[in-house]
C-alpha cells in the first residue's frame, strides 16, 4: 500500500478534518502544510532545519528537476530522498503547472505539452506517462497527474483545457508502474463551479488515492477560492486526503481547513523571507524598516522557532541591509515555523473541538492583504525559478 | 585579567607550540584558526554551524560594523557576543587593513586616516584612539592596535609607514579603558628582515598581551612571508600568543606553525567555499565540474563534517549549477571543518611529538598552487566586502 489515510476527527461546527497520512517514509498529521523545495532543497533550508522547524511533508519539483539535474541523475543517485538528504515524506508535481507558467514556446495537443526549457531553450515533451515514468524515476511518496492550467476566468478555455486534464488523468494512472507512490488526480475547471463539480465526479469515478485541487493559487480573488472550495470539496470522498495546491497565506490556510483540506503546499512563506517580510500574528513586518535598527525584541514573541530564540530583529534587519546568505535562511526558518506552528495549533483546536473559535480569534488579529488579480500576475510573472 | 596564555608543548624538530588561550568567553586551543565573520556572520553559517565544525575563535571586522550597523548599535543590542548569538572568543581587527585595501580616498596623517566610506562614500576618520573605543563598543576578547598596511616591497613607504605603526601603538595602549579586553601589537615591516626586527623589538617593548604579524597575508610571495616569519617570531616573548593575520592557506598553516605561531584568520575557506572551490587533503576540487555530476561519494571520504555525512559530490554540484543558497552553506560548512580538523591534528602531532613527520605527509599529499602576486592582487580587489 502506497499511503493509508486515516481520519481521525471532524469538526461539528465546520468541515475542517484532523487526519494522518501514513506514507512509506513516514507520517503526515493532517491537516499539513508542504514547504516547497523546487530543485531539490527548500531554499536556504537544509533537511535538519526543516525537520527542526516541524516539517513532515516537502514538495519538489518535477519540471526543475526534470530539466536539472536531470531525473536519471537522481535515480542513479538513489532518488530524490537519498539526493537530497530529506528521509520524510515527498510529493512532487506534475510539472503541468510549469510548462503552463514558466516554460516558453510551448504547444499543446491531446497527445501532450511540447515546451522550451526555460534555463537554455531546448525542446521537450512532457506526457501524462512521462511526467509519471520521471516522478517514478524521482520516488517521492505522492505524485501527481498531468494537468492542464487553464486561465481560472476562461470559461471556453476551461472547457477544453478540462477534457484534456481528465484524459491524461486517466493515462497517468494506467501508466504508474511503481507500487509504492500515490498518484494523485487532480481536479480543475477555474471559477467555474459546474466544471468544478464535473472534475471532481469524473476523478472520483477514475479512483484516486488522493485528490488535489488545482488551478486556486494565483490570478483569482479568495471569494472565488472559496466559493469553488465549498463546490469541490463536498464531492470528495471523505476517507481520501485533499490537497489544495499552491495555498499559503495564513487565511487561505484557514478558510479550507475549514473547508475540510487536509494538504497544502506554497512558496509564499520562503519567497517573503528571502524578501525581508516576516510573518507574525499581528500580520507581516518588513525588517529591513528603519524602525527595528535597534530592536531587541526577537521578530515574534513566544515565538519557539531557533531564529527567535537565538537572534533580535536588529540583528536581522542588519543581515538584510548588509546582504549577508544567513540572512535569508534564518527568516525562512522563522516563515516556515510560523506556518507549520499554525497547522499544528489548527490540528489541536480541531481535536479540541475549538476550531471556529480559533479560527475567529486569529483573523481579527492578522491584517489580511486583499488579494489583487495584477499583484498575483506580477508575482507570477517573477516566479522565474520556483513554483 | 583579559587573556591568559598557557604554553603547554613546544615541538622538539620545529618551533610549533601547543597552548591555550583563555579568555572571558572560554577557551581557544592554539595553534588555532579563526573564520572570518566580517559583518558579524560568518558567511552563510550561524553560530551552531561554527560550534558543529569546531570554532572556537572568529574574527569581525571593525571597519565593517562601524559602517555598518554601526558600533553604537552593536553596543546597544548587548555588544558583538549577544548581537550575533556567538558566545565564544571574538577577535576584531583594528579596521586599518580596510582602511588601507578598501575604504576611498584615503589621507593618512600622523594623527590617524580620514578616508571614505566603500557603502556610501561618507567621510570617516579612525584614530588610534577612535579605534580603540569602537573595538571596545563592540566588546570582543581581543582587539588589534590601528596599524597602518604598506605595500610590503616599498622600502621607503615601510619605513614611514612603521614609524606611524609604532607611535599609534603606544596611542592605541594608551586608550584602552576596559580591563576584560587583550590589545594586541602589531608588528609591520613589510619584506624587510631589519624593519621586521625593528617592528618586533618595539612592540615587545611596550609589553602586550599578544603580537600579531601583519602585510604577510596578500602580495608576496610564499618564501618571502616564511622568511619574515623566521626573522620576527624568535624575537616575540614565548609567554604570549602570537598570531598571523590573513593567513589560511593549508600549506602556510602549517609552515607557519612550524615556525611558532598561535593563531590565524583568513576568508579563505569561506570564500573559495562559495566559489564551489573545496578543501580535500589532496588538494582543492571544483564541484561544479562535470566529473561530479553523478559521483555518489562525499567530497572527502571519512571528512566528519555535517555536509560530508549527508550529502553527495553530486548534490552539491546540482545545488551549485542550480544557485541554491544552501550550496554556499555546505560548502562553507565542509571548508572551515576541513581547515579547523587541519588545526586540530596538528595539535595532536605537537602533542605526540610527529608535528614534523604529520607536515611532511600532509605537504607530500596536497598540491600547492603557486603564489602569483597578480592573482593575489586581483584577489584582493575583488574582496569588496571582507577582510
Amino acid at each position: 500500500m502506497s499511503l493509508e489515510f486515516t481520519l481521525l476527527h471532524t469538526d461539528d461546527r465546520s468541515n475542517a478534518r484532523l487526519g494522518r497520512i501514513d506514507t512509506p517514509h513516514g507520517p503526515i498529521h493532517t491537516p499539513a502544510f508542504a514547504p516547497v523545495g523546487t530543485q531539490a532543497t527548500v531554499k536556504a533550508l537544509d533537511p535538519r532545519d526543516l525537520q527542526e522547524v516541524g516539517a513532515e511533508l516537502i514538495l519538489a519539483n518535477t519540471y526543475h528537476l526534470y530539466l536539472r539535474p536531470g531525473a536519471d541523475v537522481v535515480a542513479e543517485m538513489g532518488g530524490l530522498h537519498r539526493f537530497m538528504g530529506w528521509r520524510g515524506p515527498i510529493l512532487t508535481d506534475s510539472g503541468g503547472f510549469q510548462v503552463f507558467s514558466l516554460a516558453e514556446n510551448r504547444i499543446v495537443s491531446d497527445d501532450g505539452v511540447v515546451f522550451r526549457s526555460h534555463i537554455d531553450g531546448s525542446q521537450h515533451t512532457f506526457t501524462p506517462e512521462s511526467v509519471v515514468q520521471i516522478q517514478e524515476q524521482l520516488g517521492a511518496d505522492i505524485i501527481m497527474c498531468l494537468d492542464e492550467c487553464a486561465e481560472p476566468h476562461d470559461r471556453a478555455y476551461n472547457e477544453a483545457a478540462l477534457a484534456r486534464t481528465h484524459a491524461w488523468a486517466a493515462r497517468c494512472q494506467a501508466a504508474q508502474r511503481r507500487d509504492d507512490q500515490a498518484l494523485f488526480g487532480i481536479v480543475q475547471g477555474g471559477i467555474f463551479a459546474d466544471l468544478r463539480r464535473q472534475s471532481a465526479e469524473f476523478l472520483v469515478g477514475l479512483g484516486f488515492p488522493g485528490y488535489a485541487i488545482g488551478g486556486l493559487s494565483v490570478g483569482e480573488r479568495k471569494p472565488d477560492m472559496y466559493d469553488m472550495l465549498d463546490v469541490t470539496v463536498p464531492l470528495l470522498p471523505a476517507g481520501k486526503p485533499r490537497y489544495l495546491m499552491g495555498v499559503g497565506a495564513p487565511e487561505d490556510l484557514l478558510e479550507a481547513v475549514a473547508r475540510g483540506v487536509d494538504l497544502f503546499d506554497c512558496v509564499l512563506p520562503t519567497r517573503l523571507a528571502r524578501n525581508a517580510a516576516l510573518f507574525t500574528r499581528q500580520g507581516r513586518l518588513n525588517i529591513r524598516n528603519a524602525q527595528f535598527e535597534r530592536d531587541p525584541a526577537p521578530i515574534e514573541a513566544g515565538c519557539g522557532c531557533y531564529t527567535c530564540q537565538h537572534f533580535s530583529r536588529a540583528y536581522l534587519r542588519h543581515l538584510f541591509k548588509a546582504k549577508e546568505i544567513l540572512a535569508a535562511r534564518l527568516a525562512t526558518i522563522h516563515n516556515v515555523h510560523f506556518l507549520l506552528a499554525l497547522m499544528g495549533d489548527m490540528r489541536q483546536a480541531i481535536e479540541a473541538g475549538t476550531f471556529d473559535a480559533f479560527k475567529a480569534e486569529f483573523l481579527s488579529a492578522y491584517p489580511i492583504i486583499p488579494h489583487d488579480i495584477r499583484a498575483a500576475n506580477r508575482e507570477r510573472r517573477k516566479s522565474q525559478s520556483s513554483r
